[in-house]
């Protein structure tokens, strides 16, 4: 399906910037989730990529033989969440967003993208949300249970129309730390949920 | 990365005939595996999806504020493999393959791809090559494990350049059956193989 409407998971202007791995601002959240999940492939600690982003190819243009042009071609609604993998045996599977507000709004994530990791959670998978909060400089991983609870609430009476950070951390969401080798070690939060391993 | 060479994993032609869904010969092999995880995601059996085929984004026009037209864009090669996802429990991934020869040539498997299922099954997760033999119409799963023997072994001395159906059946390949729901029950395969259930 071709999206008539802005992409919450990628915005296309932050998608040209984030090829370039760097903006004004510095990286981006996805590329600094991109690089560490890259550390973690080489220290063998998991084994995560982000899937590429759909694209629905209409016309295709071969210049040489060799090589083809894509000259028509629209964004899909991704099917599923950006990033999955396999961490300590087990199916690892999340949705990352960052927002500039101070309350991250339910209306930047697809409902089949909260749908998908409720399955991944019942399968006996990881699932969770990884938001990263800009103004507050915050980053969190919120099990997708807790974060489904909230976001089920909100269909019924329309009260909790998006999570501030606080919540989160009520509602047993982790921080994530900051650091250099990985730049997001959001594995160790992870393990602290997941695997009961308290930092 | 721009690929210079007609990509193993993505023949351009098939492809655009694969978003029809269906082609002269009837459902490409990919589309029946595609139709078939549908199915095993519709009865949570397995959630497994087939990752976007990676697209490196050069130039984006607006024809309208709420839609992007990808004006110039090149096929990349795949970091990883076609499907990944979570069956029982535990991470599955797999690379799918058909020939139109009687043999399966190592050149049309990418080496990091099978470096990436080797890493897969060191984690504990099962990562496999399902290969379809269209002259013989069998379709197999094989483990990476003895695929990787074998393509070393081609590296080694060159004496095996491909892998013919009776070599994958004498080294504990499993065949897959064809039926109607889903297509390919190539679960039922993967039970046998990795959770020692017989048919």
């Amino acid at each position: 399906m071709r999206i008539k409407y802005s992409n919450p998971s990628l915005n296309n202007k932050e998608k040209s910037i984030q090829n370039n791995a760097i903006n004004s601002r510095g990286m981006l959240f996805e590329s600094e989730l991109n690089t560490s999940n890259e550390y973690y492939r080489i220290h063998q600690k998991a084994i995560i990529y982000k899937k590429p982003t759909p694209i629905q190819i209409v016309k295709v243009d071969y210049p040489k033989r060799s090589m083809a042009r894509i000259i028509e071609a629209y964004y899909q609604t991704p099917s599923t969440t950006d990033y999955n993998g396999i961490y300590r045996g087990k199916y690892i599977d999340y949705e990352a967003k960052e927002t500039d507000n101070l309350s991250f709004s339910f209306k930047h994530i697809f409902p089949h993208q909260i749908e998908h990791l409720v399955n991944v959670d019942k399968m006996g998978g990881i699932a969770f949300v990884i938001i990263y909060y800009r103004k507050l400089q915050k980053i969190y991983i919120m099990d997708i249970k807790p974060f489904y609870k909230l976001y089920l609430d909100n269909l019924k009476d329309g009260t909790q129309k998006s999570i501030k950070a606080n919540e989160i951390e009520s509602l047993g969401g982790i921080i994530v730390n900051r650091g250099y080798t990985p730049l997001i070690d959001y594995l160790k939060a992870v393990d602290e949920y997941y695997f009961n391993e308290k930092k």
